[in-house]
């Protein structure tokens, strides 16, 4: 397969089932974020209908066909150019039949799908407050990773309306948001059940959680057992190069 | 100082400035988490005026009083029998200046003590739902170990009705808990500032938190490195030790 690259786009293969992702190396590349988050995620049950909101590279679904048996997965993302470009890497895949860019905001997604009617809802949202942080980086970078075109609360109530009674969920975030989502995913009714607390080094705080909650389940959160991206000696650790398969 | 001892009761030598501390050996005994949540809050400022919620033996206050320069701490207790053995240890450890019990429910604090008047709240309460859990154990277990006289909700609110605005506020708690608690505590405008998981060992999830949360403070969660109670080798870890004073 023959795929165009435009100015300041590169290919990577993310060396799971010879897949490769499209990225503007201008624009927001995926980071170890989506890949952790796709790992995390990888006992979905068979056949199950996903969605991806802020697909960003469509690095989640793709890698989400590598490792599950999904039946479909939809990945919804506002940036024009960056669902042209995903949809490159679709056709570089040869993942038509499974995986579908939807080039919209997530607040309009009830408007093209019934509720209650996906299995899964996985996202990596942008992890800053929209007031928050610097806002001289260009539009690209700032969608991706300020709240600007949507919330956090916007994404954790699409995810309730389009999941499934005891439908999962699945996001990947900073740990000094996690009270806003806690309180978040209750107040909407998908309740925490699963925290994974990443850490880059042992004796760092952890920087990044993974979290999966279950629309309409009882209270009772398991915190599984910390996952560290490095190891004593500064090299990727054994999980991370398992997940990398390394 | 000569105290008697009732049946069952002993003492324990808390191995800091000399205080000791009666338990009743058929009672609750007080845990380690008592005394990581007495360090945890070792840094409350000069002069403050504290209220332990739920203080049973009164270790939380007898470590404070050692710890800090605090200048007076309240601490509540419902069951009377265990009021009258802490005020045993009051007087063994010659802590009547500082250290006052009063002998009932939290819920009727309100009664006695103006609201917003407190500079710090800590609360090491019970940890399992009223449903919870097997309940054929001796009544003072019971109430030690489940919230049958008052939720956590209940724990959370009176903390808030004490607390001065920017207030502290300090509670050890098991991770399963952890969706209730930092939602609780934001809908009551105590917002988390600052969490601490506790590990018994490295490998394994962590089982305790220690949380800090503010009075009407603005939100952004910290998340602070591990502790761990045990080594590699299965002894107590250095921090462990350092906090026994061992």
């Amino acid at each position: 397969m023959k795929v165009v690259l435009k100015e300041n786009e590169r290919i990577d293969n993310l060396e799971i089932n010879n897949l490769k992702i499209i990225q503007n190396v201008e624009g927001f590349c995926f980071g170890i974020d989506s890949v952790l988050l796709s790992d995390f995620a990888k006992n979905i049950k068979n056949d199950a209908l996903v969605m991806d909101l802020g697909t960003g590279t469509g690095i989640i679904p793709t890698l989400l066909c590598a490792k599950t048996k999904l039946k479909k997965v939809i990945g919804i993302e506002i940036q024009e150019e960056v669902c042209e470009m995903a949809n490159r890497s679709i056709e570089l895949n040869n993942l038509k039949d499974k995986f579908e860019i939807i080039n919209d905001n997530i607040l309009n997604l009830n408007k093209k799908y019934e509720k209650n009617t996906f299995d899964v809802v996985i996202t990596n949202p942008p992890y800053k407050k929209k007031d928050s942080g610097i806002l001289n980086e260009n539009d690209k970078k700032i969608i991706s990773r300020h709240e600007v075109t949507a919330s956090l609360e916007d994404f954790i109530n699409v995810a309730k309306e389009m999941l499934k009674d005891k439908g999962e969920f699945y996001m990947v975030h900073r740990t000094e948001r996690l009270v806003d989502i806690l309180s978040i995913m209750r107040s909407y009714k998908i309740e925490p059940k699963v925290l994974r607390f990443v850490f880059s080094e042992k004796n760092q705080p952890p920087k990044l959680i993974l979290i999966k909650g279950i629309k309409n389940a009882r209270p009772f959160l398991k915190i599984d057992k910390n996952l560290y991206i490095y190891d004593d000696n500064k090299n990727y650790s054994e999980e991370i190069k398992k997940i990398y398969n390394k």
